[in-house]
């Protein structure tokens, strides 16, 4: 998608003049310095790639997925054998729990990789990286063309003329939660792009104010109507009818439709249900975990630092960058990082494969 | 309560030595640098006073009532005819829309001053406006014993020996939202007191972060064990029963039992009701709007400035006082203040006469 008019991805490689696999380096763009800066960097090791995914460099479930099959890579352009490759997974799988789609790439990568001698492996694993990273685009257009008919569907429902369609998004699933185009915003850009009358409410948040900081800072550069909210406003705007839709991404989703999410998802699928308004999650297949069926009880739920709380970053009125410590010395905090929506509260689930309520998956994906 | 050790209230009026009510003022704890800085501040006129309450240095229902009697008081220091008086009430009113107390505290000092000459007016208003401030005190002192035995209740049933009952809080109902003790802090600084475990959950309280900064540093001041968490976070803990008990104030309730109370705690009231966590709200009967049925379309919500979202003020690392705005350039916000929750997601309310149902406001106050 589009930063002041050009075109980027999240995520890309770069093989340099020789094409040679043994001193490829990926490319990021740093998500800790938007919307306040915008810097590429460069990852050219394992060790850089694990901690750019823990410090949330790179994040967002499907991205991190994409990230670890790279980091994959610059870890056998130091060693292929067999001890030093599954060590690399172990560090990747490690970096953090609650997305599927990590775990999911990485096995992929091991699948591919094993059979190999190890001499074959690092071109191999450039290959199955990319094969990934490229793969991510195509499902998100495919959510995305998805959710535009059912956003088409709710505007034909709603429209006597002309009226906008609000949609509420928590947190960032947007194309800078994946490689492009994104998972739930996906279908509110493909909207957007047809010419349909959309506007987002963006819960800011907290504590990393992802929708404050990258849904916002992307809406904005595509041009999409957006205004920023605080967590606490959607179940008060719910009341009043200026939803008309949920629509989040999710970090881990079982094979009965309970939708793992950013901390906070859960109350607003609360309010949407106490609303009847619709409650969607947009989410490749990667995401869906089909060994799980009881989210609430199983899906891990990462525990963060406290600082998270604490600490708050933005622009001083001097445009410098600062951070802000928000409690009184002495208060400590706690930071759990996802909680889970039952799929009691889900209205249905978007994929790469169309619309379904959540108790389908398993149909839809011809699962037992 | 205390601050570092010393009593304070969060206002109190000054005659000086003359004991003269034309130069007495008016003392508040200027609550908009809290926590990271305690100042005192001196209210000597009406324009002062109102100010003061716009601006947030006053804040909380029932502070907000007291605070709009004394500036009755001051404006009557001015010119205490008909017309001077009734202009100074309208603009108070006009200073928050949403607390009750403030409107039921400017209609009593009217009430009072109206039937008396002009010249009898000035005392008689820094008479009234002190017992006001007055019965607040042992109003909240009601409620924190009536309270008290809830949570001693709450204690035994859950009590398999030496267990802590966890109560998460939104905002901040407590001792500074009053003029001492608080509403929804009353009785757990009560059953501190009385040597029960107690553990408060503290949501920040976006925009204005008045758990953050308020509640955490006056359950601090008094050593009440607590932890801030992102107002996102409660429905997760409610989920994995970490929380026994949801307890906060409110701005408006109306004779069916509908709570208005800050932005989010609808939210706070779903997670509770779906998880069978009992949700209590506890105020002063003069928070009671008798004259009305539908909270959700009745009691006014105040619409606050976008920057309340953008702008967050915290310490930075070198100790001094810094605001950062959060958004990305260009993209804009919307602060609705309040939320209302309906009658049917509380348990209870606790005020000055006791604990019941909310159906039962208009029994347990007689009136018809």
């Amino acid at each position: 998608m589009k930063i002041n008019g050009k075109n980027f991805r999240t995520i890309w490689h770069t093989f340099g003049a020789e094409s040679d696999a043994k001193n490829a380096i990926v490319e990021i763009i740093d998500q800790t310095l938007l919307p306040h800066a915008f810097e590429v960097k460069c990852i050219s090791s394992l060790e850089a790639m694990v901690t750019a995914i823990k410090t949330m460099q790179v994040r967002g479930a499907p991205l991190i997925g994409v990230a670890a099959a790279y980091g994959m890579a610059l870890a056998l352009q130091r060693d292929a054998g067999d001890a030093h490759m599954l060590q690399a997974s172990k560090e990747l799988l490690a970096s953090r729990p609650t997305a599927v789609n990590l775990r999911w790439a990485v096995e992929r990568m091991l699948a591919r990789l094993q059979p190999l001698a190890a001499p074959a492996r690092l071109s191999a694993a450039w290959a199955e990286a990319t094969a990934i990273c490229e793969e991510e685009v195509v499902l998100n257009q495919a959510i995305g063309q998805h959710g535009l008919k059912l956003i088409q569907s709710l505007i034909s429902i709603k429209a006597t003329g002309g009226q906008i369609l609000n949609i509420l998004t928590h947190c960032n699933a947007g194309w800078l939660a994946t490689v492009d185009w994104g998972t739930a915003l996906a279908p509110i850009y493909a909207a957007h792009d047809a010419g349909l009358a959309v506007h987002v409410w963006v819960d800011e948040t907290r504590p990393r104010n992802q929708g404050a900081s990258l849904t916002a800072w992307e809406l904005g550069q595509h041009g999409v109507p957006h205004t920023v909210i605080t967590d606490n406003a959607g179940g008060h705007l719910m009341q009043h009818s200026k939803v008309d839709m949920v629509l989040v991404g999710a970090d881990r989703v079982t094979r009965t439709g309970d939708v793992g999410n950013k901390i906070g998802t859960y109350l607003k699928a609360l309010a949407a249900f106490d609303n009847q308004v619709p409650f969607y999650a947009a989410l490749p297949s990667t995401t869906i975990d089909w060994a799980m069926t009881d989210g609430l009880h199983e899906i891990p739920i990462e525990e963060r630092s406290a600082d998270e709380v604490a600490l708050v970053t933005g622009r001083l009125a001097t445009g410098e960058l600062a951070t802000v410590n928000i409690l009184p010395a002495g208060s400590k905090a706690a930071s759990p990082a996802f909680d889970v929506t039952p799929a009691r509260l889900v209205t249905g689930i978007i994929t790469e494969r169309g619309v379904c309520a959540p108790g389908q998956l398993l149909a839809i994906f011809e699962k037992t």
